[in-house]
């Protein structure tokens, strides 16, 4: 017997470039939370399966004015600083870091603190529609174990790493890994305190290796790092040439490219996602590309730190993978819509330069299935999870929204628009992810 | 005696660039519906007003985690295009215009189809904390008070234009002005209406006359909107070099620029609003800054069409007068706190530039309580009107807002602007217009 059947109208995206809509589908969810079918009234079996889905008691019908679609995938979120989320963002990097950003960081020793942040992260992603995150947490194992157990409990579906970063140049005394040994050390102990903990559990996190960002690791722990994500086959994650000063950096102290410094240390795989990648050349993205490496685009957080706008067009034309991410707290939205919106928005005035003087890069322009398509299908192919799509074979994450303004003569795609340019937090209606029901907006 | 009194914490425009925070303010409010004093707990008589508004019976108190600011001001909002917000923004202006603002606005005569629009366009904007709005209608007068009609009863103050556009070599000829002397007559015959269904109601939306841009008026109809401004002596509203092809058609129809057009007709005065005005030169904003005329910057819309970011800091550093617009439909929000948000992105975008190569504008970014500002204040004086502010003298324009996250840690202008980027309708509680609660979210 099936474990619940979902009736309304689907949007999934096809591929880079298209959305699918499918009038009046039915999503069928067997035991052990695949979709196992969708189908739709030309189906011969549609009306059987309808009748058994209603007679079991298993059916959900969306109501007028829901659509369904897939829970986001967000490919780049900071936990710890999330209470800082739309702090400071008129600061230098250099200045956001020591001042705001590390202080903050080093805090997450004290668990009641980690404990009252994370719970209220996790819900605040949920309720934004977001059903799959990668998370960089801090140095502290266990403040990074919490948010494991609150993944698990609340039904996120995660993936989570424990920063590693000791290069004393680049980081406070009070908030470092004290040798290259010790981040190694820590690393592994937290891989193997987190499979601990998620052992038989469906919605395990999984562990990923992490170096904070070249700068901020010294070549030992690279190298560390690079070894570690061999032995345990792990994903890894990573920021790439997120401004000029993280660009240049690499360039000073290695007289190479930051994505190809990784490479050296064995950290560019097919299972590595690595933020913003503004400041990335041509050549830097075949590197990625060859290598399987995908980009988290945080159209956001890059606004603010990134000194330009991401070529997402032209990566995805050039065949590299592209997610989405929010960069909490670079990014100061908990939304992947609200940068879905930012990644259209931004890619236009790519375009278009921003003074009467410039004329921007041409041919920039990404659509809003493009845009969806990131925060869906690109970042599940990122992480390779089946998820990120209504389609059968993939997990059941899932997102129903409530159209505030359902007006009757808009095609589909008018309206997928329209609700992806409007859609915030009150649009969310409930949040599945695995097949259970994780948030339903209070009625 | 008081109408009502409120206690809470006040966040209020000071200057651009400064925002003031009052702990435990008590705001009264008289049977004018003017805010007459706001007392904090250093005044001499606070506890005696506090005891006083309780005892009346007349005191709401903010819950924590709630803070009051004022109501914001939308300086341009084309009501007609409110069901295709969102829609078809990857187009070119020129399709955008024919292929759909066109023939939506040319709906504007089904009288049934224009009491559903506006009543739902009125109640969003009053759920996103507006509380002032100066509005674009059609050329159908019966339809523009429909809209008058339904801010009047959902309690949204409002200046309304009637637009006018009779050029047929840039209106469609089922929408437009067949004549010159039509768009005058019927311009004047709006005003002379809206007059009389404003008598004795305390938010009469003000009657505006509204060229809608160069390009769609002939000579005798921007001359003749011109004296009628004067005659009346009413506000007036349009657009200024809102693109590329704005900015250029206005050269080569006229051998000048698009303001100085408008300045020929007796259309730039201090009673002015012109959206827009990205491809402004240094002269031009020079023009708008002796006319006394405003700007309405609606950095979501420019991002699709406008060829370009404002120079919102160098223009307040000038003394020029500018507030905030969402440009429905150009922009596809009917929020200002994502136009809030994405003025101060896109501030920092012209800053930087989107490439490796530019390098954008130096020194343009602004900060929140700039963008603030510009959202209440600065939307106040472009449109004369004494409200943007929660002070006394100032008419009682407000919003609660409930905070999603409130970290016990953050300073208050920390506080203010986390929640000026996370802020979406589901953070506005309460709404009051004029003394008077207009939208209050169900619990
Ligand atoms: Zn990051
Ligand atoms: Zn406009």
């Amino acid at each position: 017997m099936l474990k619940t059947a979902i009736l309304g109208p689907v949007y999934t995206p096809d591929d880079p470039h298209h959305v699918a809509y499918l009038q009046d589908a039915l999503v069928e969810i067997n035991q052990t939370d695949k979709i196992i079918a969708v189908l739709t009234p030309n189906d011969a079996d549609y009306q059987g399966h309808l009748r058994q889905a209603q007679a079991d008691g298993r059916l959900t019908k969306l109501t007028p004015g829901q659509v369904l679609v897939p829970g986001f995938v967000d490919l780049h979120v900071h936990a710890p600083q999330w209470p800082q989320a739309g702090h400071a963002l008129d600061k230098p990097l250099n200045e956001w870091l020591n001042d705001y950003t590390f202080p903050l960081e080093a805090k997450y020793e004290d668990l009641e603190f980690v404990q009252t942040v994370y719970h209220d992260l996790v819900h605040t992603l949920l309720a934004n529609g977001t059903t799959t995150v990668l998370f960089f947490g801090t140095i502290h194992t266990e403040a990074n174990l919490v948010l494991a157990r609150e993944c698990m409990d609340q039904g996120l579906r995660s993936a989570i790493g424990r920063v590693a970063m000791d290069n004393p140049d680049q980081t406070p005394a009070y908030y470092r890994d004290r040798s290259s040994e010790e981040a190694i050390a820590e690393t592994e102990r937290f891989i193997q305190a987190l499979e601990l903990l998620g052992q038989d559990e469906p919605l395990a996190p999984l562990p990923v290796i992490t170096p904070r960002f070249v700068p901020s690791c010294t070549d030992g722990t690279l190298a560390g790092l690079g070894k570690l994500a061999q032995k345990y086959d792990l994903p890894i994650q990573s920021h790439v040439s997120e401004s000029n000063w993280e660009h240049q950096y690499a360039i000073d102290r290695f007289g190479i490219h930051d994505a190809e410094v990784l490479d050296r240390f064995g950290l560019l795989t097919d299972k590595t996602v690595l933020a913003h990648g503004t400041q990335l050349t041509e050549a830097d993205a075949k590197l990625l590309h060859e290598r399987g490496t995908a980009l988290a685009h945080c159209p956001i957080s890059n606004a603010y730190f990134g000194n330009g706008v991401l070529p997402v067009k032209q990566l995805l034309a050039a065949g590299n993978e592209v997610g989405l991410g929010t960069d909490i707290s670079g990014g100061y939205s908990p939304s992947l819509y609200d940068n879905i919106r930012h990644a259209v928005a931004l890619s236009q005035v790519r375009t278009d330069g921003v003074t009467n003087a410039d004329h921007g890069a041409p041919d920039s322009r990404i659509s809003m299935p493009t845009a969806f398509y990131l925060a869906t299908k690109g970042g599940a192919e990122a992480l390779n999870l089946p998820v990120g799509a209504i389609e059968a074979g993939r997990q059941a994450d899932l997102q129903i929204l409530t159209d505030p303004h359902p007006w009757p003569s808009e095609s589909p795609l008018e309206r997928f628009e329209r609700l992806m340019y409007q859609a915030n937090r009150s649009t969310v209606a409930a949040v599945m992810v695995n097949g259970n029901w994780v948030y339903q907006v209070r009625d």
